[in-house]
């Protein structure tokens, strides 16, 4: 099993157990997770944007439009960026107020962008994109024009200075808390998909793909 | 209705017109979220911080260990900090790739840590924050002691300098793409909270709370 380098930016010090470094538990939460938030620094102050992404090999891949103010920025500056996910998993309920907590997998990362420009990847980029929010999607829709391929940028984010901080499990009480009348467990949270809502303008007789039921 | 003042670093510039600047939508988005990132910056370095945190009137807290490095930093050096919360409302599924889209509600906001050191403040900052995982828990539980109460830091930050942005609704396709076979519309999201796992541990005769089910 390969492992991420541990740097000062990435070696967990609050609570260092939880601290995970292995590449598959990275990037399984990179998969998992639909948006990131990429912060970086202009003029000394922080600022971040959150945003839709999708992972292939040791890359994370943002795009949007040409005219992106900061993604330009970020291309053209090389600007050093931190990007976080986090995947809630439970609300972890202890008899102490104290030892409340959440269950959650989350990713920090730093790297810097590189802008796309070989068409192979930038089209690989968005149909990754595009199947990871809903599995089967891209063969199904109308692929990119001229027009909006040129209007469309990407980045890229190599994956090489990264931690994962991991919680799981039931609540850890001090010892004499365990007597206390006091309920305590784990509420489990989940993203949930509910029953698709058909656009208004759909075309009749266009049915539901098989990928959606 | 108030608004906040747009400034540059708040007026969103990419689709303007899903800039949202009233603080009840501010509030209400910031309230519904678990959980927010806290990006400050380090040596000319962005970093993130994924942390729970709750809101009480117009400002932020969280809170965490006294011995929390970026927490002390934060408060310390009155470094400037950018927060930003999402919640991701549905998948926007249109006929063409490049009009696909999230419904989401997010906020970005840009203050600066206070240490809290008025203790009623405090209180009422680990009780909104504890109810806000689960109203009704904080009358539940046992309050923090002495010990835990020395080892909490609890931040604020002012919500002065904020601006939302707001995705709802169907797809918006090209004219031409109305008619293609393709199915579109929107797939909820929603983070479900599902049935509640006690701890292997829990006092015999200790039942699930109201308010749990």
């Amino acid at each position: 099993m390969s492992e991420f380098a541990k740097t000062d930016r990435t070696t967990i010090t609050r609570l260092p157990k939880r601290g995970v470094y292995d590449n598959e538990t990275v990037y399984s939460i990179l998969d998992e997770a639909l948006v990131c938030t990429v912060a970086f620094v202009r003029d000394n102050q922080p600022f971040q944007i959150p945003t839709g992404f999708c992972r292939i090999g040791n890359k994370i891949y943002i795009h949007g439009s040409v005219g992106s103010f900061y993604m330009r920025e970020l291309a053209e500056k090389k600007l050093p960026v931190c990007i976080s996910v986090t995947l809630l998993d439970g609300l972890v309920l202890a008899r102490s107020a104290f030892h409340h907590s959440v269950n959650y997998r989350s990713v920090v990362l730093f790297s810097q962008a590189e802008k796309v420009t070989n068409d192979d990847e930038v089209y690989e980029a968005l149909e990754v994109f595009t199947n990871k929010m809903q599995p089967g999607r891209w063969n199904d829709v109308r692929k990119p024009n001229s027009g909006e391929w040129k209007a469309t940028m990407v980045l890229s984010f190599a994956i090489d200075e990264a931690s994962a901080k991991v919680r799981v499990g039931p609540p850890k009480d001090d010892e004499e808390d365990y007597a206390l009348d006091v309920w305590a467990g784990v509420i489990p949270l989940k993203i949930e998909r509910s029953t698709p809502i058909p656009d208004p303008a759909l075309k009749s007789g266009v049915t539901l793909p098989h990928y959606l039921s």
